[in-house]
C-alpha cells in the first residue's frame, strides 16, 4: 500500500523487497550509508542486508532514549566524515523512534542536509515518528528540544520488523494507535477498543488507516500552527511523565507514559470539554487493562508541572493541552490551570 | 532600498528606523530576544537598543570563528530556555557573519525552528552571509560543515554598523564585493577595480548591486545544485587556508584567504578554462594591492589538499572548483588534479 505524503515522498507499507531498492538506485545517489542502533544492527539490518552494496558503511548509534542527545550527534556526525559521506549521498536510517528521531536530524543537519531514508522497526515509529518530519534530540531535559522539519525521501513500513519486537515495545507503540483513534476518528476507537490481545492483531491491517490518520493531520499542518496539535493529546502530561521517569531506574516506555497521560486529559476533558464521563470510564478502562497502573509519587508534582511548563506547544506561560470533546474528536489549544492539573495527577493516582 | 528575496522575506538596505520595528511587532510575536557577540553587544546593540522593549533578554556569543562550534551552540541553546524564550518568539542577530550563521543555526533547531531576523553588522555578512540562508557551524575541522538551509524573516542592512569595524574587517568583507563582480558582472567588476582606496567609499551605493547579484544567483538555485556554486569562486582553496591558518597565531581573515583563492583559482582559470593572461594579471595586480601576499608554507601543501577534499562542494573524491571564463562570467563544477593546484599554490608563492 502506497501513501502519497508530499510531492517530493511516500509511505510505503508492506514487505520490503528488490524493488524498493531498485527505486533508491534510481536516484542516482553518490552513496548510501546505514544508520542503525546496537540492537537494529543485530535483529534488523540481517533483514535487509541482500539489498545493500557490500561496502556500504554502517554507523551504529547507542541505543534508547538516553543516548539521544547532542554527545551522540556529535559522534555520529564524526563517523559520518570518517566515512567520506559526501552531499549527494543517501541516508537510510534503520530503527526505532529515537534513531530516526536523532539519525534523520544528523542527516538534516550533515553539510546542511543530505537525502534521508526511513525504515521505522517498532510500531511506535512506524505509525508516529515515520510521518510528519519532526527530527531531533532531546536537550536540558527536555524530548525533542533541539531539531528541525524535514522530510525524508521516503518511509517503508514493514510489519516484519515487529517480530523481532519484545511485547513491551508493541505495547507502547500500539498508544498511538489509540490516540489516532480517540482524537480522530471515532470508528477506529471502536474497533481498537475490542482489541485485548496484543499478539493477535493483524498488524498489516491495522497500521494503514493509523498512519493515514496522522498523514491527513500533518498534511493540513505542517509546521504545527494549529490542527497538528491534535496529536499532542496525551503527550503534555505523558511527556513531563516520560522525563520524570527517564532517569530512574524503572523508567517508563513512550507509550506507557502517554497512556496515563490519555487518561488524565481525558480527565481533564470532562472538566473543560464536553467529554463525558461514560466516554471517561470507557477510555481508562480499556487503557488500565492493556497498560496497567503507575502510581505519581506526590514529591513530583511540582518537578511534572515544570517540565510541562517546558513544553514546546505552551504559548506564552500557560501549558498548552489537546482535549476531546468526544472519542474521535479533539479540541486544541485548551489550558488548564497547574491546581486542575494536580487535581487530574491525584485522580489518576486514585485509580491505582 | 528593498530587495524581495522570496514570499516571506526581503533584504532592507538603509538607516535602521523605527518603521522596520513597526512593521516587527505587527507580525506579534509572543517575545523578541537578541543574539550578539561580545563586540556588537558593546558598539552595535546601543544604535538600536532604543527600539526594544526594556525587558528583551541579550544573549551573547563569544566572538570568532573559533567559537563557532557545537560547543557555543549548547550554551545558546541554554541560555534559550534560561530566557523562557518559546516557538512563537523572534530571535534577533545581530552580528558579522559567525554570529549570523550560528545564532541562525541555534534559532532554527530550538524547539524545531524559531523565526530570526538579521542585522549584519559587517560588510561581509552585509554582502554576503545576509542573503541565502545558509546557517550553521565549524565541525571536525570542516568549515560550516554541520548546519541547515533556512531563510530569515527579514535582514535589515545598515551601513552606519560600519563604523564601528576596524580597516581590517572592511577589507575582509570587501572580498565578497569584488568576487560577485568576478563571477557575474563585468560592468561592475570595471567599477570596482577602480577602488583603491576602501576608507572613501560610499558604502550605501556599493552594497546593492553586490547583493543584489547574490540574491540572483540564490534565487535561482536555492540548494546549490547549480548554479549557486558560482559564488564559490575563489573559497575552494581560500576555504582551506583559511581553516589552515585558523589554529596559528597571525590568522587570515576570510576575505583574506579568500582574496588569495581568488588568484590561485584565477591562475587555475587560465591552465583549465578561456580566463586570459591580460585578465589574470590584472586581477592579481588588484588583489594584490588591496590585499597584499600571504606565503603558504611547502609543509602545509598536504594538509590545505586534505582539506579541499573535505569541502562539501565536491561529488566523489574529486575537487571541485569554480573557475572563470572571463571576468564577469564563472563555470561551475570544474576540477583540477591535486598536481596542478600543488603548482597554483607555488605560482601564487612566486608572487610574493
Amino acid at each position: 500500500m502506497t501513501l502519497q505524503v508530499a510531492d517530493s515522498y511516500k509511505i510505503e507499507i508492506g514487505p520490503i523487497s528488490q524493488q524498493h531498492f531498485d527505486w533508491l538506485k534510481g536516484r542516482e545517489y553518490s552513496g548510501w550509508i546505514v544508520f542503525a542502533d546496537e540492537n537494529t544492527v543485530e535483529d534488523c539490518l540481517p533483514l535487509i542486508e541482500a539489498y545493500l552494496p557490500e561496502d556500504t558503511p554502517i554507523i551504529v548509534a547507542p541505543e534508547g532514549e538516553l543516548n539521544k542527545n547532542l554527545e551522540t550527534c556529535r559522534e555520529l556526525w564524526e563517523a559520518m566524515f570518517e566515512a567520506g559521506v559526501g552531499r549527494r549521498w543517501c541516508a537510510i536510517c534503520l530503527g526505532g523512534g529515537v534513531l530516526e528521531d536523532m539519525s534523520g536530524f544528523v542527516a538534516s543537519t550533515y553539510k546542511r542536509g543530505i537525502d534521508f531514508l526511513q525504515i521505522p522497526t517498532t510500531l511506535l515509529s512506524m505509525v508516529d515518528s515515520s510521518v510528519g518530519g519532526k527530527l531531533g534530540i532531546d536537550f536540558n531535559n527536555v524530548k525533542n528540544s533541539i531539531g528541525v522539519f524535514n522530510d525524508p525521501s521516503g518511509v517503508w513500513i514493514d510489519p516484519m520488523f515487529l517480530k523481532t519486537l519484545p511485547a513491551r515495545e508493541i505495547r507502547s507503540g500500539y498508544g498511538e494507535i489509540v490516540k489516532h483513534a480517540l482524537i480522530a476518528d471515532s470508528g477506529q476507537w471502536d474497533q481498537v477498543k475490542g482489541i485485548t490481545d496484543l499478539e493477535a492483531v493483524d498488524w498489516s491491517s491495522i497500521i494503514p488507516p493509523s498512519v493515514n490518520i496522522k498523514r491527513e493531520v500533518v498534511l493540513e499542518d505542517p509546521f504545527e500552527k494549529g490542527l497538528r496539535k491534535s496529536l499532542n493529546f496525551g503527550h503534555t502530561i505523558g511527556h513531563a511523565i516520560e522525563s520524570y521517569w527517564l532517569e530512574t531506574e524503572d523508567r517508563l516506555f513512550h507509550g506507557e507514559a502517554v497512556a496515563a497521560g490519555m487518561m488524565m486529559e481525558s480527565w481533564l476533558s470532562t472538566k473543560l470539554e464536553s467529554l463525558s464521563g461514560e466516554d471517561l470510564k470507557e477510555i481508562t478502562t480499556y487503557l488500565l487493562e492493556i497498560y496497567g497502573h503507575q502510581s505519581v509519587p506526590e514529591s513530583a508534582f511540582e518537578q511534572l508541572l515544570t517540565l510541562m511548563r517546558q513544553d514546546k506547544k505552551n504559548e506564552d506561560s500557560r501549558i498548552n493541552f489537546t482535549l476531546l470533546s468526544a472519542p474521535g474528536s479533539a479540541r486544541v489549544n485548551a489550558t488548564a490551570e497547574p491546581e486542575m492539573i494536580v487535581e487530574a495527577l491525584k485522580w489518576y493516582n486514585g485509580l491505582g
